[in-house]
């Protein structure tokens, strides 16, 4: 892509400068922790495997205090033109408003877990600007039809990659979720046989019209040209909240698509990410495989909203609380393995 | 098995005589209610079919309160004496007093999820007649050993089964994990080749003293002669909780093996269990495939003492949550499926 010099473009990749791996000598000392707690040696799994990467994002084997929130990015989308989405498109603007009423699913999951819900409008095809509890970040009423063009033009990518940059500055320390409201408008049931075909149809040529050969290696450029602006917003999020040593806990794979543009853009993202479910739409898991991610839930899902990370949070929690409160073989006089 | 009639003999039968599927029709009308909720049909999952199956299990579609317990049983097995455990048999005792102490994995997660803590010494190999705070129903101290005789007698055998039965009777609604200390004692880390391959040599010639053709058909006799009595004691208390329309959250490898025993003598439990945990133990998921279980979560964890069913509970405390808490598309004034 053409090098943009804009104070947005120059956030970016200040951002980008400022991504360095989690601590490996705090993942090391977590991990001399764990083994001194009274259980057989590994036998939490992937508890351990989430307590030191907690360390490791911290930077110390102090896990506490765990800040909690879930942020859900709402965006359209120029392609619904084509019909490849069950719902119309007044769905997205009806579902911020019931997020903003609290009767969405994903209020529900945190309020039950105790995790602060913040929904930004990044490119609702509506006007939301009287709307209270919405945090208004609208780059555009959403992306242009990709089949004719690319999605965003470079000035609305920055805009949208930026306002996922301010979030995660303004975020408190803690697991952090991107979710879409896309998800809920794009794909997930209600598409039958034809209209199927018909989407894998328009898939193909927009493929074709964008990368003609191989598909596009900047992940910039694939952003724009087939992105949308939640997505683009999440991934700025992503690389905003690594560039803080913030941990960020991925739901389904929309923000797994997220995931891997902002490590495609900043490995170093990968150490800071959690990957929170297993959608049950095709190509999630061959998305996790490709970047090395293993989900902890795989509850077959596909709703979106942050609703898998939410519930990840349940897992990562009590990981974080078996490190801090169980006692040490030492301490509670239990024996050992016998030799 | 010979027909005992004793006053526990009898309490097991009468037990059994008195579980019944759950409630088809309260399951229907909580699918139907599921439907009405604002997000695509069928996306949360195997959350919705926890809630219906909540909703089966009390017998209507009023779902809450939940009440949630957690029972660990803790017993010695005569088999160590022939060094099939890579700890030491006192270690049972040891975990005992951590569970008591608190500083147990269980008892960081039992407070963790708000989830009451019972310890119950069903054949611990050690005077602990002076803890407080352990709910004492030692029916021997440990088993015999099950390469030269039965694991237990018949009297022994319904003792146990009525330790069990007796708890779920006193146990309040809500979701009751059965687990045991044997788990941490007998298997896991710490088994070196040399040692697993004795293990396994161990087991056939059990298998071969008892069983001389086919494994037995009878559940009371594969128990008795084979079983422990923490695990009898958790087979009785399924059947017991069963028996009172109460929820049975399972935990891993041990605890699944007294669910199966339990469905086997009485097929209509199986509609009670969920399946908390996929052990990482080998062998666990031919079991759950067995009885067609699925567990909710999976994540490498082979400690046992409950925890893999109280982070269950982690999933179906927000699946209820979801049933109860979100709107529908009617109330929310959104969109359905457009035809």
């Amino acid at each position: 892509m053409s090098k943009m010099s804009t104070p947005l473009a120059d956030l970016f990749l200040q951002t980008c400068a400022q991504i360095h791996p989690p601590s490996a000598d705090a993942y090391a000392s977590a991990r001399l922790r764990l083994d001194t707690l009274t259980k057989p040696l590994g036998s939490l799994g992937r508890l351990e495997d989430i307590a030191a990467q907690w360390a490791s994002i911290r930077g110390t084997d102090a896990l506490l205090p765990v800040r909690k929130a879930v942020y859900v990015f709402a965006a359209d989308h120029g392609i619904t033109a084509e019909k490849v989405s069950a719902y119309p498109r007044e769905v997205t603007h009806q579902m911020v408003l019931n997020f903003l009423a609290g009767g969405a699913a994903i209020n529900v999951l945190a309020r039950h877990h105790g995790a602060d819900l913040h929904v930004v409008d990044a490119g609702v095809d509506a006007d939301l600007s009287e709307l209270r509890g919405l945090i208004h970040r609208k780059v555009a009423r959403s992306t242009r039809n990709m089949l004719h063009e690319p999605a965003m033009t470079e000035s609305e990518l920055y805009s949208a990659l930026a306002v996922g940059i301010e979030l995660a500055k303004h975020a408190a320390a803690g697991a952090i979720t991107g979710a879409s409201v896309e998800q809920a408008t794009g794909r997930g049931t209600g598409l039958d046989q034809a209209a199927h075909t018909h989407k894998v149809e328009v898939i193909k040529a927009i493929l074709s019209r964008h990368f003609p050969r191989l598909p596009h290696a900047d992940p910039l450029q694939v952003l724009r040209r087939v992105g949308g602006l939640e997505i683009a917003a999440m991934a700025g999020m992503m690389l905003g909240a690594a560039s803080h040593r913030i941990a960020i806990l991925c739901d389904g794979f929309i923000s797994t698509a997220a995931a891997a543009l902002a490590i495609s853009i900043a490995p170093d993202v990968r150490g800071y990410l959690i990957a929170g479910h297993q959608s049950a739409e095709p190509g999630h898991h061959l998305l996790l495989e490709r970047f090395e991610l293993s989900a902890l839930l795989s509850l077959d899902m596909r709703l979106g909203e942050g609703t898998g990370a939410v519930l990840a949070m349940s897992i990562v929690e009590p990981a974080i609380a078996l490190y801090t409160g169980m006692a040490t073989f030492a301490s509670a006089g239990v024996s050992e393995v016998s030799e």
